[in-house]
């Protein structure tokens, strides 16, 4: 027997007032589409951008057909500290394939990551990092490649965090991304790393498909009916290379972009100098409690030129230590 | 004063019946997605493909976000005789900067093309078309490009149709891209044709948008604020570049590839051999009343190899004289 009849008219009444004025404050909390930003001029340059670039009418409006956004990787939508994190795969790669290359017990710069010499790994500077990255990126399919990433990522824990690094993700971010797609744009990343390093798990991780990856790219071969990745890259999509990657991949330049570092500044300045209502956004890490604090000395993700322009150029400084409520999801 | 009132009971409900009865055919018609396919093997692999794809428990399901299928342009969406018509606008640029280049006068295959010397044109080869390529497709910016290519499709007219190219386009092929989309399929290019040339029109054409487009891809630079066009291909994405084109720009491979010449053979290799339901479909183009005639000995579009191996591979040859009952649209 229910004890809904116990109950008086008033008392029922009484109850179901109270659901629903509890509903409508839930309601209000999920009305607010980036609850991890705080108020402030970021969050409304957000919305006001959103709300000129979606309202018909607007001299900012854009067709649902053109709407197009562009988010770096490194730094943007993940953690780069203490180093980026495909620089820790290849790291790790090195040591898996030492076995199968013994003269790497001598060669540099391998012998400095099986030595964990990081002095010798900086004395082979980029050039030694793009041997590294080639030889540890190229000599099997993209298949075969792919289940090389997703296998490191299931098994790879960040030092300081402890977590796999498809967590450590800012939850800003995945708001800012969900906003985006629920007013019609196509979130696209657009990132130094590689881009068949990102595509096995950047749909899961932070709902962009694939195709919607542009990224640094490998020379490849097809041979005797299979795809073969070449120890050459074509594409360095990072600063200049960034305009030609959204130019040759995406097929359009988007109205607006969220970067972090002086890589992202010709993908900001390419994006915001178009006409109409365009945005330009810099997450600014200056969070050593939750996250990391780094700009100008930075090795990875060098922040120097563009804070300095930014100002002048309308490019939104996002304070990761104000703006942000929360930095990873729970 | 309306009729109606004149007619009998008898007479209106008879009217009525026979305006339900055209309905019902109307709506039979209507109901047939590939009305401009006549009945027969090749409108039924397609139909056999698409349901056992996107029919939740069969052996060929594919999730609705990684179904993808490919096209070739030239042949196979529109007419590539009696040339190329990116050729055709190739050779139209040639007379139209010719002022600009006192010393293509002399200069081949400049020389050639400003003599309308057909013989001179073929003496020069692939070499002297690359040449006039680089020397009409390149020293702009890409937006400068893409009015450059809609300004020439506006008053450029076939030769022996005398419309408009973007009119000679399959109309059979038209409902099988509608037929893909509505079945959660994303339809893209992998032609051979250069990106940039197709991406300005493909979605009013085609509703296939820019970022969906594979193709051939110059060189760019970023300097001083602005992309650039250099006169230096990047990928040339026909034969084998295809399936690396596929792989760099789609982030995944196609289930269904349609095709219609040797310059599709690997791209239909490596799609029709992945696992699960695959379909793999070349346009042959036999008509010569309607369209044209030509495989094995032509120039452009030379359908050879792809025809000796169709039947081994499990292609299906498309007749365009016996399988479409109309070829372009009204």
């Amino acid at each position: 027997m229910s004890t809904l009849p116990l109950l008086s008219r008033r008392g029922l009444s009484g109850m179901m007032l109270a659901a629903l004025s509890a509903r409508a404050t839930a309601a209000q909390a999920g009305d607010d589409p980036l609850p991890s930003w705080r108020d402030g001029e970021r969050k409304r340059a957000i919305l006001d951008f959103l709300a000129a670039t979606t309202t018909e009418g607007d001299a900012g409006f854009v067709p649902p057909g053109d709407r197009l956004a562009v988010f770096d990787n490194d730094g943007t939508l993940w953690v780069e500290q203490p180093m980026y994190t495909q620089l820790a795969f290849a790291l790790d790669r090195v040591h898996a394939l030492a076995p199968q290359h013994p003269e790497w017990q001598t060669q540099e710069p391998f012998r400095s990551v099986l030595a964990h010499d990081r002095e010798g790994l900086s004395r082979a500077g980029t050039r030694g990092l793009v041997e590294i990255v080639k030889a540890t990126h190229a000599g099997m399919s993209p298949d075969e490649f792919h289940v090389i990433v997703e296998d490191w990522l299931r098994q790879a824990r960040h030092p300081r965090f402890g977590r796999p690094y498809t967590e450590l993700i800012y939850q800003p971010m995945l708001e800012v991304l969900a906003l985006f797609r629920a007013r019609g744009f196509r979130t696209c990343i657009c990132s130094g790393g590689t881009a068949e390093f990102m595509r096995p798990w950047t749909e899961r991780v932070y709902g962009i498909p694939p195709g919607n990856v542009v990224g640094t790219t490998f020379q490849m071969s097809f041979e005797n009916g299979r795809l073969l990745r070449l120890p050459e890259m074509d594409l360095i999509n990072d600063g200049p290379g960034k305009p030609v990657g959204m130019s040759r991949f995406l097929g359009g330049l988007p109205q607006a972009a969220f970067g972090n570092s002086d890589g992202d500044y010709e993908m900001l300045q390419v994006v915001t100098a178009g006409p109409g209502r365009r945005l330009g956004m810099i997450v600014h890490h200056d969070d050593a409690l939750r996250e990391y604090a780094y700009d100008r000395q930075s090795h990875f993700g060098r922040l120097d030129r563009a804070l300095n322009d930014a100002a002048r150029r309308g490019w939104h400084l996002i304070s990761m230590a104000d703006d942000w409520s929360n930095v990873f999801p729970a």
